[in-house]
């Protein structure tokens, strides 16, 4: 890992030189350098928490001048009970992960004596763009190696003084391993982003991790392609055939669990059969929560009759686009569930949305039609995660519909190239006229 | 499938609504629709016919002008024996491959009654462009179709009389079946590919089929990710432990059995021992069919050995990143296996590239290490083609480093959803504390 003040095209020219060895050292070598970083970060501890302290010095006086949130301020610190471990555990996590390169996902007989194969191989160079947490740095690069991807990375300045002196410390231990040290490069300056992002010819994959604002200018910026999701607009479809206290559960969980992530819901359509159903021990629920409701008509008069005042607002068209990442829930009557289903794929994000059903049969149509990275029956969206998924771990969450979608771990990092391997065999001679051959296409065990 | 007048985004819209409805549609009915359009296609040949006839006349007079060329004016015409027959197989063909919609990829037991599952969907909305061949739009209808995905098609205008026949043809037989009209349009003006690129809320993916013109322009003027390939600058790199009537058989059909295609041979690299060896044999049986080398200076003195005056030219180094798509070769000496590989990942455009040798190391070696879509070990760089794969038929090729990658098919148009069937789970209850449930992750058969 080198913490690179050389020019942005040096940079990309030197991680796609890197990406090419990368891709060709043995899963061993990758894994002993994910042990060499844990090993490394583990005795270096007493430094990079120093280095954090400075981070986190600046960042108080910064909150005390009302510049910078103090949930942020909070994310910051790699000195709370448990988190430097967390840290050194998911390197270690990462590295005892099946390897994903290598992969052979189809074998066909083209001919005699001629076989084609699909292998999984790294896609290449990622530049990847996080927000301020210093611990995700470790676990990105433990990512990249593992997948035998080059990584550029370029973390949130508030976390400067901790990402250098980690990024110092991976460097030290990678350069006593196979990984070159320009497979993962840190970048430190805001400034080079708009010429990383011109670099389409050496930079393979953009991965925006933080805000809207952030993911909608990287693909407003790039040629490169972008991985990854500007909104998180989830919703839960309530059907009368609901169990309502699995409703409220579901609904208090998804809204409340961590209203900021974008797995969160944002918005609650009820069947109109449900509304003075169940909705009323769900809005309960929601307003013991702190939750604040913006109903339309129907939903704000079945609400209040069990929760008189506090909490109920009127909905405007808006707030069914909005992506609150608060305690604020849009809710809405449906006639029923192909107008939720359009609701959803017109007003939602594509990130996770849910039906609250007793009927299979509904909760089959709903998961077909939805177009989403997610479409659950009877469970939280806040599932949506790498880790909930069993990935281990994720370098995001896809909206795309190319390539990966959803929770995206190692296997999302891949793509794949065709071997052949013959004998001497060309095409020419191949045909459906007379004395032309004709290939076998016979599917070969993987 | 309509012959669309509306307004591109109208266009758009309608496509994206349509590919919603066509995502649930069952297996059968995307087959019926193809047994429709493939019946309607055979009883109207006689109409299309004379609308090709149409086209081939302005051609004609075009290039008697010298305002097209033959060779384009050659592939417009539909009459050629067997040619309006392929076409009509090649519907069935694609509706009786495995229905690549709904398949189960991964399936995890997250915890009791919980259950995650990977499963197959259509992209969405594909805008392709393309070139003249009018029965590339029967054939890419039927690829939409049976992925489930709805398509907007913009073909050459040397064919639009023949589009047009073909399309209000397909729109009659698609009338009588489940999959909307507005499923598979077709847009005949130029003008509106500008619009259409900016639609990205409504279009997921754009598939340009054509020159590296075309490619470019589209790559420059959207944020819809793009699937192909601007350049095919294929290589063979020729070790000196080949078998030298091998290597001319495989060198030969590379360069000259199709030289205009993407996957033809552009470039030749000679292992520095294998120049007076087994590089004047090849040399001359290309020289005998026609091919000019382009040689450095070593190669030049060993080709003119056996082939002394006509077609062997001196190199200049633009040669070496030029795809020359004639029977031009540029052939350059290396000193081994390494410095191969870094030209070919240099130079190349990471298409298809080939290594000639009876050394099984160096050729693993070789496929490992070459970043392209197709690495072959003695076979010709004409086989990357997705009928020769065994896909039955191809969307076309990519070199796209995300996605899909070589020739693309069914299953390169697809994408996929996660589904969770639960019982009300919430994440909360889930953690590493006491009394905290973990989660199962259980792989379960698929």
């Amino acid at each position: 890992m080198s913490l690179t003040s050389a020019s942005p095209l040096e940079c990309a020219q030197s991680a796609k030189s890197a990406s090419h060895l990368l891709a060709t050292l043995p899963t061993s070598s990758r894994n002993d350098a994910l042990t060499s970083i844990h090993a490394a970060l583990l005795s270096s501890r007493e430094s990079i928490l120093d280095a954090n302290a400075r981070d986190l010095e600046s960042a108080r006086k910064a909150a005390a001048d009302s510049q910078l949130s103090s949930s942020l301020v909070s994310r910051l610190d790699l000195n709370k009970p448990g988190k430097y471990e967390d840290m050194l555990k998911g390197i270690l996590d990462v590295r005892d992960l099946p390897d994903p390169v290598g992969q052979v996902t189809l074998r066909t007989l083209l001919d005699d004596n001629l076989t084609l194969e699909r292998v999984t191989c790294p896609i290449g160079v990622l530049l990847i763009i996080f927000e301020a947490r210093p611990e995700v740095i470790a676990n990105i690069a433990a990512l990249a190696i593992k997948s035998g991807n080059a990584a550029i990375l370029k973390g949130g300045k508030e976390s400067t003084e901790s990402f250098v002196a980690i990024s110092t410390v991976i460097s030290q231990a990678l350069s006593t391993t196979a990984v070159p040290n320009s497979a993962i490069q840190l970048v430190t300056t805001r400034d080079v982003i708009p010429e990383l992002l011109a670099l389409d010819s050496e930079i393979d994959l953009v991965i925006p991790r933080g805000g809207n604002e952030l993911v909608r200018y990287v693909k407003d910026n790039t040629k490169i392609p972008v991985l990854g999701h500007a909104d998180g607009l989830c919703s839960v479809y309530l059907d009368p055939t609901a169990d309502p206290k699995m409703a409220a559960d579901v609904i208090v969980d998804a809204k409340t669990s961590y209203p900021a992530a974008c797995n969160a819901l944002e918005t609650l359509l009820v069947h109109k059969d449900a509304v003075d159903t169940i909705f009323p021990t769900v809005a309960s629920a929601l307003v013991a929560k702190g939750v604040e409701l913006r109903c339309d008509p129907l939903t704000k008069a079945a609400a209040q009759t069990i929760v008189p005042n506090a909490g109920i607002l009127d909905a405007t068209e808006q707030d069914y686009h909005t992506e609150f990442l608060s305690l604020t829930l849009a809710v809405k009557v449906v006639n029923g569930l192909e107008e939720a289903i359009r609701h959803i794929n017109t007003h939602g994000s594509h990130h996770t949305d849910v039906i609250l059903t007793s009927s299979a049969a509904d909760a089959e149509r709903f998961m077909a039609a939805v177009d989403s990275a997610g479409v659950y029956h009877n469970a939280s969206t806040r599932f949506a995660d790498g880790m909930r998924y069993g990935f281990g771990t994720e370098v995001g969450i896809s909206t795309n519909k190319i390539h990966s979608r959803g929770p995206v771990g190692l296997e999302g990092l891949m793509i794949y190239k065709y071997k052949i391997r013959g004998q001497g065999h060309t095409t020419a001679v191949y045909g459906e006229g007379e004395g032309k051959r004709r290939y076998r296409h016979e599917r070969l065990p993987l």
